[in-house]
């Protein structure tokens, strides 16, 4: 029965029963984590080989030629150029490749415009003073935490089931001109796991902000990235963006930590060639090129597209009986409750959970509590501030099955004795 | 004899002369490079175990029981911080391992200065209309490059056989408020190949800038790059600085990438607790961590700082020979002529030759039409303008020894030219 139709003794009572089961879970002693969206151990091992892919008798020249041991090759190899166009979905010649994080080459685009000007009429970053930047709530802290140490005001926009509330969206941006830029996550956001509409990515295509220089910074971290055998399928804003002639608008992101190695991958972003020509100004100065032997190591490790996709079948074997752990937990044990609700997403890394309002913060600290780490309630909001206290993002990738079996036993727990703390 | 001291139908006999030597060489068709400092291929031969120093076989922890292939290690696994902390003098706590490239480390530590400020009541760099970087002169295009990327007006100061002229120096930081930094290559620096007295280092270290926020980028590109049996020694700054109350002044910078390979190495900086704070505030949202599967890889490779010293004397043994070459092919072929000096490095990567006053970029010409590409002339100096039109840069490492001496006689036939030229 739902917990708001209970009588105040049946709930109690509800109370007694749970509170003995939390009692029972803190005195094992547990130290469980489902706080970041980190791969497991054996999702690691499937890109052991990596480790031999290039081996001292191998040939280290790339596809041109280069002697990828030494200087040069500003732009990355031309075989790994060709892989990230791939999944990106653009053109070879719209590549960037860089280091090994993704996140470090959105940091440093917006560190780029914050210095240097976009167009010769509009100014760099820093000297506006009262720039904004748009975040969809929901949405991953780390970029928030990217506009925050730039000292943008970042201003929450709500998320739907088919991505950010367009509505909202395209008034703000037409209106106020100090607004620069929107994150997004458009294929199973972090944290909701939902997947862009057609018609959200063509709204985004069609924007016509008020600063010329606004950008959307596109972060598709997780394109291929399936959990399930209904994927989900991303319209491409390179694609739309040319139709309607705004391809200056996104700049597109994405890497290998999810594929091979979290600290070890290799990283690229896609953009326009105005945008390009500003990065790369700047990049020219920031460095000769980056890990050339990496890119070469992951490519020969590939081969080629296909190899990757074949390789990301075996993610999905490892992480879809993960996710299944935590729906099925999340279905039995709280659904009954109606005091909270969850997305059940085709692939990324995350369950996005909303536990009964004014209750996230207290969710996340009894399970600590129990020995299980949780997300910081309010991290998935700008200035981890979620007006409702409500949101928690759950990340299923690193425990393994049996482990994460019993920590959703103890987040249902803690998410139904929150609840009645709040409702008696 | 001296070409100030012939008549000028001696000097036209000799430019005749010349001129057969180099229409020789022309009709040759040779394509020769003397412009960066690329190790040479043998050179990266010397680290080819390196691709098999961690084999899929191998354990990926580092010695702390950090996998290396997931997220985390912020600030570099502990045995890399070590070897660098070797390297640059200083304790491990002060390191910060950051991805393959020093020069991007300065560039990055530059572009937080930009935008954030060092002290409360400092500005960021950004919002000093009038900032200005003390460039030594001859110095590294790269460094002046960064420098004029964000804005900087750059003073030349002069280069002495110690280092910079420390008068000037003094003078300058002691007046003028704006001058927020300077660039130092104090170990066989590029390009005189000179190595800072102990008097110049102690000198920095006893700076009383204007600028409360004014910093000395330490790059420490070649602490360990000896050429000869009598390697020069340099005084440590964070030691100097310590006894000064200075610690805050200088920030070190250093690589692997003239160790093992230039576009795979591993680059690292060491700062002050508080100059760490302000650049780990930043990095602490631009990157996870750095690829900690390379710091691994060679720090396997090296074992410890003796393995790292021993490495460096085979590059001493591929290296010197070629240094050898162009030192003798200027006594032999330019010093009678009494128009151009250069200096006689124990180590780095150039040897510096002024050539006949207002000739420089005509050899530059020369050369090239010869086939024998050099840096370019004036890129020693900020902005390109070596006033006397003088120095050239010369890079003997890539060249095979056959083909060094070939350039090099080229080389000494173009400036004697220029210089007839000149003076006729």
């Amino acid at each position: 029965m739902g917990y708001l139709k209970m009588s105040k003794d049946e709930l109690k009572k509800e109370r007694e029963a749970l509170l003995k089961q939390y009692e029972d879970y803190k005195g094992k002693g547990l130290s469980l984590n489902m706080a970041r969206g980190k791969p497991s151990p054996e999702q690691l091992d499937l890109s052991q080989p990596l480790f031999d892919s290039l081996k001292s008798t191998d040939s280290y020249f790339s596809d041109d030629g280069t002697d990828c041991r030494n200087y040069g090759g500003f732009d990355g190899i031309v075989e790994c150029k060709h892989l990230f166009a791939d999944i990106l979905e653009t053109s070879a010649d719209n590549v960037f490749v860089g280091g090994n994080s993704s996140l470090n080459m959105m940091f440093d685009t917006i560190s780029c415009f914050m210095t240097a000007s976009i167009y010769d009429d509009t100014l760099p970053w820093h000297d506006v003073k009262d720039r904004k930047f748009l975040c969809p709530v929901p949405g991953y802290d780390r970029h928030f935490g990217v506009t925050g140490y730039f000292g943008f005001e970042m201003i929450p926009v709500p998320m739907n089931e088919d991505g950010p509330d367009m509505d909202v969206v395209e008034k703000l941006v037409s209106e106020d001109e100090s607004i620069k830029g929107i994150w997004c996550v458009p294929k199973y956001s972090n944290p909701t796991g939902i997947t862009y509409s057609d018609e959200v990515v063509k709204r985004f295509a069609a924007l016509k902000p008020a600063a010329k220089d606004f950008r959307i910074m596109w972060d598709n971290a997780y394109a291929i990235h399936d959990v399930t055998d209904t994927p989900d399928t991303l319209l491409s804003i390179i694609d739309e963006c040319k139709k309607t002639g705004n391809e200056d608008l996104p700049i597109l992101f994405c890497s290998t930590s999810k594929i091979t190695f979290s600290g070890s991958g290799v990283a690229a972003l896609a953009a326009s060639p105005l945008n390009m020509k500003v990065l790369k100004k700047r990049l020219t100065y920031a460095t000769i090129g980056y890990d050339k032997l990496n890119m070469l190591r992951h490519t020969r490790f590939f081969k080629n597209y296909d190899g990757l996709k074949e390789h990301m079948k075996k993610h999905k074997n490892l992480l879809a009986p993960k996710f299944k752990v935590v729906i099925d937990s999340l279905n039995n044990e709280l659904k009954d409750a109606e005091i909270a609700d969850w997305t059940n997403p085709n692939g990324g890394y995350f369950v996005s959970v909303n536990v009964y309002k004014g209750t996230a913060k207290r969710v996340v600290e009894l399970c600590k509590e129990a020995g299980v780490v949780l997300t910081g309630a309010g991290a998935t909001y700008p200035y981890g501030n979620d007006p409702d206290d409500s949101n928690i993002r759950v990340a299923p990738s690193f425990p393994t099955v049996s482990e994460l079996e019993t920590a959703m036993d103890i987040f249902c727990v803690c998410a139904k004795l929150a609840a009645i703390e709040k409702i008696i």
